[in-house]
């Protein structure tokens, strides 16, 4: 148990595999951070080496804010992304939901023995790009390792701390009647680049997933109207744009009409879904965000979300209005009315 | 995808099992999470209802601490604790090891479809009981189902958020030669309870696991001696006693030297040891921690430990010294000396 080898190799990080003595806490370990983890995300935090990262607080005044994501999608490549990237976007918007500027990342790794090395390194990389880009750094991990036929692959559970605002209030509950809802782009990209390749199901399409970091375009939001005039936000990934509004229209007491002929949905997407016998609401996307903002300050928001690269195809979706029983809408395009409700039925597994 | 049921009955929490609905997003995720999480973790931050929470920040002046652990323990259930409490112990702890005080959890959950509700159940008011038992709320959440033959039961990624007092510099590095190595009570007790269950290593044995949440016990600890007396601190987790020592011998750029005839470990676990071929030293401990001293604070160090009901078994078991490759080593019982090196060799999978 203790044989002191005269030798360590590098990891064979093209032809290797994770083996049980990855995840064994021992040198195998201590390697697999060193070569693959603390290579890539390299910081003065992680640097720090302990179990825990030190990490300077939010300003004087901010509150924090916490997020966590487990993501376990399948497969872990996807046209316009991967696992890696969707573990930082996934978090990093979830703190940027609530008005609150993203500052740190952790993230616990669930490894399958057998993954190629290979594999890793690309997930890795690519996370720790997403990171950089984001100006969020990794600053803490942990890497478990289960045996063949226990895990897939890779599964990474990211947890998010952000710096919220004095004064902020901005959340699923603060929707009000009269509000205007907006959504930044198009409708269920990322759940068809995903299906596209599920085995099932192929089909040739171009479409790639809109896996993005949305702090961006939520501080340029922000700033073009005074504050509380953006109530809510929220990204519609797993069960899409209805199931957001329903939890919208839940948290805060409403009802929510919808316009269908103002939904952004690119045709690619709209074919796909109707191959599928699927409804674009009610799929996954990855770097789109919901905003319900006052009426007065529709135009202005709506105006910002279009000047950044991230809200090109914003769009004024619907309104928020006074239901009893908080239910979502749809005037179609025939100028009949429909319900929106939650997902409910045959689910999109493993989506992010 | 969009029938709006007309009623939805409650949970079948005695007989139901974890299907991949529970995964998808809507109206059966958002059932599981009410029924099953809230129900348990209830507290003003899960409350908010939002994909992020909302947090009081650390006290003025103080620091973040920030911590994440991915738990695959197998079993689930062993005697002395669950897989629920000991995410919440295992993160606790190492948010601890660094003299700060715990705050908050997150925690996220990769469920396999087809486990039984009754298990989900079990642990999640473990785990809520811990976090209480600790005064470290879990404050937000995230729940992923992967299919049958894809994860094991369910994996728990716990996050901890702690304060960081001024001017405290307590971690791996700070140990210097002359000070006093403590270890806080006996060795491999979760370890060997877990190994006890595993089917191929099957023994009797009434050991249990040591599994507990360590931050009273640094707060005696540090209350008993001047600010910067206690030099590091690390629960001896995966790779036990031996891989902990040495991952500090490194940081801290010295060696150290173990007296064998005063680690405290208990006869069952020598045997079971013995039995297995294994070295306790290497065993896993959840519920011990590691602290490195200055040599005129030691006795009050000690005496702290052991005035504490988690630390009633304390003992002085080595000393760090002037090493440039970073040595530990151990004074057998017999007057020998042997390396005590990194874990390698047959690992001990999924302890943690």
């Amino acid at each position: 148990m203790a044989i002191k080898p005269d030798y360590i190799r590098p990891l064979d990080l093209r032809h290797g595999r994770i083996d049980m003595n990855h995840g064994a806490g021992g040198r195998a370990s201590l390697q697999l951070i060193e070569e693959v983890f603390a290579a890539a995300f390299d910081n003065d935090f992680l640097r720090q080496g302990d179990d825990a990262a030190r990490l300077p607080p939010p300003p004087p005044g901010h509150g924090l804010v916490m997020a966590t994501d487990g993501h376990v999608i399948s497969p872990l490549f996807f046209p316009g992304g991967d696992i890696g990237a969707l573990a930082v976007h996934g978090t990093v918007n979830d703190v940027a939901m609530l008005g609150a500027t993203p500052l740190y990342l952790s993230a616990s790794f669930i490894l399958e023995e057998g993954l190629p090395l290979a594999d890793l390194v690309r997930i890795v990389r690519s996370m720790a790009e997403a990171s950089r880009a984001a100006g969020v750094p990794v600053v803490t991990g942990d890497t478990k390792v289960v045996e063949q036929g226990k895990g897939d692959g890779v599964f990474i559970a990211t947890t998010g701390i952000g710096a919220l605002p004095p004064g902020r209030r901005i959340g699923g509950a603060q929707a009000r009647p009269g509000d205007v809802v907006l959504v930044s782009g198009t409708l269920g990209d990322h759940g068809v680049a995903v299906l596209s390749l599920r085995e099932s199901l192929a089909f040739e399409t171009t479409i790639e997933s809109d896996s993005a970091a949305l702090h961006g375009l939520v501080a340029a939001l922000l700033a073009s109207v005074p504050e509380g005039a953006v109530r809510t936000l929220r990204d519609p990934t797993r069960g899409g744009l209805a199931s957001t509004l329903n939890e919208i229209a839940r948290q805060s007491r409403a009802g929510i009409t919808l316009d269908e002929a103002a939904l952004p949905i690119r045709a690619q997407v709209e074919a796909a879904c109707e191959l599928l016998g699927l409804d674009p609401l009610y799929m996954a996307n990855e770097g789109k965000l919901v905003a319900v903002v006052a009426p007065e300050a529709a135009d202005a928001a709506l105006a910002a979300l279009r000047a950044h690269p991230l809200g090109a195809q914003s769009a004024r979706i619907g309104t928020v209005g006074v239901d009893a029983q908080h239910f979502v809408q749809m005037r179609t395009r025939f100028g009949g009315r429909r319900m929106v409700d939650w997902l409910s039925g045959e689910p999109l597994p493993r989506i992010c």
